[in-house]
């Protein structure tokens, strides 16, 4: 690859002034040596290294993405559309993985920033120790480049936060099920840390109290938002002979459908399972999941909108948004006809 | 964020003298300037900035990884390897979605590479036109950084290559079909283009061939590899009275269960099929799909390794890899019954 060191000795000039004339900023080079310059660069195929523009420029246009796990399919839907907007943008993207771990979180933050990266989009690990929690929500308070939160959040940052009514999907989820004649509810959980859980437990709860059934908070069993977490807590929910569960993503309630094959319990005849996220797969199996779909892709779209207009020095523009899940009913859910 | 400058400012001196010092580079300074220089860097808590380190270093310890689609569990969980495989080694990955587009392919080669990465690992999209594709060789042969191709790849390139032994997996996937009886076996093929596809026909037919059944070239239907090729290609594959069908991936055998759903039409019963790539959801299936495991974390990990040792002028310790993919045989393959 031709450097501007290249082209400083085929001009027998010195770099720093390679790269003034380059990038058009000021300096007291004649006009026959701006000319000379230029024509070199293009003769020897020069490519501005962005590298150094950005130390001129002050702006890498990259954006740092830090997400728990790529390989889960609602975080890769969220990384491509993230991807595909920055990209009509000429911004790239660098990814972090941080397996759920707030140490990766912290690690990725400064890492990124350290890249001299324009911005972050940012979801957080589920489970953080208090410091972890204090030293992230510090981070990205007091970060010199913009940081938008997506699906994950915090309380009391001043960050935008583009995520889903999480209130409204558990209602919604809930009521589907009551509706339905369920009386007893499982309610397969993510992380209790994480602010979507609590509030999608207030949406079940809400939907209990307007069909008058008490809470039962040993319905309620966590889990790890993957598959084997759904085939581990299937067990709990029969012990507790519930007639349906409500499984906070489509990958847990994957897990209960095959839990539920191996124990030949029917779906929905004998169990009635609505999953979260409205994953793809869902309609390939033999009894199609109903769940509630999250608006990932026009989420993933307008938060890279927002923080792109971040960097641009737009702060006015955008106020972060909360959207409206929908209820995709499908066969894994039926009317109640066992009961206990 | 505090930068180079300011420290130049705090210390009245040039924004070069202060780089030089932070940097270690050979300079003229005087002893005591140097330590007064670190001494406000830290006092500032200054972070030095990767960029400029880049500059200076000649890396930036940054890798591109440009792929069709990130939303593809296969792709994705490459992704994830490579990205937690660099992350170990201090590198960042910047992240390129192709959407199987030649154009796009030569847009991130070129936009990584200015952006100054270290090196690429780099997943051709599917249908290439021919200045295309030699663009894309030009690029990848005459790259002043290293290139790794895995999965899919170039014949005549020079460049390291991770990726399964792909005749050995159509072979695999053929015989055991034709083990069980199968006699009309269907084909949903990727692109024609692919180095992959030819590789995987090839297996299948000198499967046939070891049978003695004639290789019946309507037989061979074109997919995307995606669900919904899967879908269209099912009643073609009817048409034709097949018994089985090999899916050049899960998805699009995914795709087949759910038109052999919506015609009632019983695997295996009726109908065996295979697929390829072991995706997580094989075995959620009332049906659990058989397949072809290929090495995926295996191939990334390696691929990764063999790049940051190129990125490190170790040019001499990876030949690249060839990987013996798996069969794993579960309910969807099933003796032949009916024969038409």
């Amino acid at each position: 690859m031709v450097t501007i060191k290249d082209i400083a000795r085929a001009c027998d000039l010195s770099p720093t002034s390679i790269s003034l004339i380059l990038n058009n900023r000021p300096n007291r080079l004649s006009e026959e040596t701006k000319k000379r310059v230029k024509e070199t660069a293009e003769r020897l195929n020069f490519r501005p290294n962005q590298i150094a523009v950005g130390l001129v420029t002050g702006h890498t246009h990259t954006i740092g993405l830090i997400l728990p796990d790529v390989s889960n399919l609602f975080f890769a839907s969220i990384a491509l559309e993230i991807e595909k907007k920055a990209a009509k943008y000429g911004f790239s993207l660098i990814l972090g993985n941080t397996n759920d771990s707030g140490v990766s979180d912290i690690l990725y933050l400064n890492m990124f920033l350290d890249k001299g990266v324009d911005g972050i989009i940012f979801l957080r690990s589920s489970h953080l120790s208090k410091i972890e929690e204090n030293t992230i929500k510090n981070i990205i308070i007091n970060c010199p480049k913009p940081v938008v939160l997506v699906d994950r959040y915090f309380t009391s940052v001043t960050n935008l936060i583009y995520t889903i009514d999480q209130i409204a999907g558990g209602y919604m989820a809930t009521k589907h099920l009551l509706e339905l004649g369920h009386k007893k509810i499982g309610c397969l959980i993510g992380s209790k840390q994480l602010v979507n859980t609590k509030e999608r437990i207030i949406g079940y709860k809400k939907a209990l109290l307007e069909y008058e059934i008490p809470f039962d908070p040993s319905l309620i069993i966590e889990g790890n938002y993957h598959l084997e977490s759904g085939v581990k807590a299937f067990p709990l929910f029969m012990e507790k002979k519930v007639s349906a569960i409500f499984a906070f993503n489509d990958m847990m309630a994957f897990g209960l459908y095959q839990a539920a094959r191996n124990e030949n319990i029917k779906i929905p005849d004998e169990l009635s399972i609505i999953g979260f996220d409205d994953n793809i797969f869902s309609t390939v199996l033999d009894v199609p999941l109903t769940s509630v779909y999250q608006q990932t892709e026009q989420m993933a779209k307008d938060a890279t909108s927002a923080l792109i207009n971040l960097i641009n020095g737009d702060a006015e523009k955008d106020k972060g948004a909360k959207y409206m899940p929908v209820l995709i009913s499908r066969k894994s859910t039926g009317r109640v006809k066992i009961t206990h």
